[in-house]
């Protein structure tokens, strides 16, 4: 039972909670038996759920946890006072050593705020960023950070890009990852106050790989792993990116049934097409992980179904195996020498 | 010969000038005879140029200017010592009364720093952005700013909604025009700094119809009429809507093409995928105007066709029969009185 790894579950979180939480869940413990599930919610909905399915109960414990963070409250404020919610109930877990990770599809700024005040930080980190893969034309290409620090300093970049640079090495496989800054332009010259100061501390930065600025419209080309930018720009990204696609896929299939031909024509096409959008589906990596945390915190999609959910803690594996936090707080310790 | 309209246009500047920049000179002036067009740059490659047209030579000169400003130039150097440049000669047409608005499709920052330092701005502007109209499921949304001035401050956010909703209103025609501000998410205690202190200005701002925050993923819906950031978010929306377009076209093509079934769908579905694309085409608006100078300046893309050469002319037509500056200086005027 060595190699176990416990995953706390947020039951609770998500538009699709309990039904294809529980639904994933019970995938992943079928996929790789060394997973302990510790599912956190509201006990009675978790078991009369659980009862649709056949699975070993030595894989699953359900945690009680009575009270549910919409995801309309203010976060701060509800991790504060919703001290027995599925959200805060997990993370005790974590920081106490009984879950090694955490998934959760539920609030956005509970998950993130819980992760801060709750497990806490790796020491030297100064703000842990929450990294989603991006789906691309060559693969996948990872975007610190999303949301969690928005008016973020030159320093937190630069830990972002070593982060990410760990993340993507050892979790995607990708040797010496390419990182590369978000401008708006392509010249050394461009980008706002944050970009020009930050540029040379990632230039002169040993650890990473960096290739310089790389401008919005170049981002789905997948030419660059890793991806730094202020939260606020990494969440109009990833939004952005969400919703282009699924408009201009909404928009081509309209005009295909507006006509006969092209109604035959879609039948036609529709298994190109579907893998093609298969392709370029982030649900197939999982949630985002909050990087530089005292144990892993994963934040899915909200409308995560059961694939995202499944997919999500079988990331945490890998987490573990690779030991992305041990290296985290090598790479920073490593810094804090170099900084005295 | 009253209602003639003077537009300068940089023959120089873009990746098909001359070529398609001729061509769409030629274009707009068969369209409207009321076009009086300045072409700027070097003269013999121009007439070489014209040679290939018959067209009405009262409808346009040629104005020679021996030097060209580069994309990769710093723009600001380029602007003070290239005064013999394509762009230089144009605005001075501009600010000297001898053009009503100028188009270029070179570089942005030399066309930017240009229409600032010499063009000049209106009596009360204090920032002029730059205003592409993106195409959406419902329309257009027009986009301010996208690139003309990055740490914007709250008051510059609050103009550029003024000015965006005269324009909306009066050159696409939509009454009271909805004002939104991008943000990380819909709840009103979201935003970086800039919005949070800008959220409460725009609330409290009578001259607008705000309705709240944007998030990225919706702009593509087109619900909303005038979307307000500051430049380097618009820039990044803006060219990763370039992006992801282009990108997510290319791989539905390249998955069609992949298989014999998929090629027979794609000849069938080929009338409708052409009609969505160019439904989603933002080049038949022209390009973007930079708004709030003494005078339009029109920033169209590099890589345009005459088609939108053609279109950023005729834009610049509306304008000038919209009286768009003269609404813009009551608006700041009023703004002034207001402030006392």
């Amino acid at each position: 039972m060595d190699n176990m790894i416990t995953v706390a579950v947020d039951a609770m979180g998500g538009d699709n909670a309990p039904v294809e939480i529980i639904k994933g869940v019970v995938d992943a413990i079928n996929i790789n038996a060394n997973i302990k599930i510790k599912l956190v919610g509201q006990k009675d909905v978790i078991n009369s759920e659980l009862s649709k399915y056949t699975y070993n109960d030595k894989n699953i414990e359900v945690v009680n946890a009575t009270e549910v963070i919409a995801t309309e409250e203010p976060p701060v404020m509800a991790i504060k006072k919703k001290k027995d919610s599925s959200i805060v109930v997990a993370m005790n877990l974590v920081k106490n050593g009984e879950a090694d990770a955490f998934v959760s599809c539920g609030s956005t700024g509970a998950v993130l705020v819980g992760g801060q005040v709750i497990v806490g930080r790796i020491k030297g980190v100064e703000r842990p960023p929450l990294a989603p893969l991006l789906p691309t034309m060559k693969g996948v290409t990872l975007l610190v950070d999303c949301g969690a620090n928005v008016d973020a300093r030159p320093s937190h970049l630069v830990q972002f890009a070593k982060m990410g640079s760990i993340y993507m090495e050892n979790i995607v496989g990708i040797k010496s990852p390419k990182v590369a800054i978000v401008n708006n332009g392509a010249e050394e010259e461009k980008g706002n106050m944050l970009v020009k100061e930050t540029f040379p501390l990632l230039k002169n930065c040993p650890d990473i790989n960096f290739v310089g600025s790389i401008e919005a419209r170049d981002i789905p080309n997948g030419d660059v792993d890793v991806i730094v930018c202020e939260a606020f720009v990494g969440n109009v990204i990833l939004k952005l990116y969400e919703g282009m696609a699924a408009s201009l896929i909404k928009a081509i299939k309209d005009g295909m049934m507006s006509s006969l031909r092209g109604k035959i024509g879609a039948l036609l096409v529709k298994p190109s097409l579907k893998k093609t959008l298969k392709e370029l589906d982030g649900s197939k990596y999982g949630g985002a992980p909050l990087i530089g945390l005292n144990g892993l915190v994963v934040k899915a999609h909200g409308s995560s179904k059961a694939r995202e959910v499944t997919n999500s803690i079988i990331q945490c594996v890998t987490f573990k195996e690779q030991e992305i936090n041990e290296k985290i707080r090598k790479a920073m310790s490593v810094e804090e020498v170099a900084d005295v």
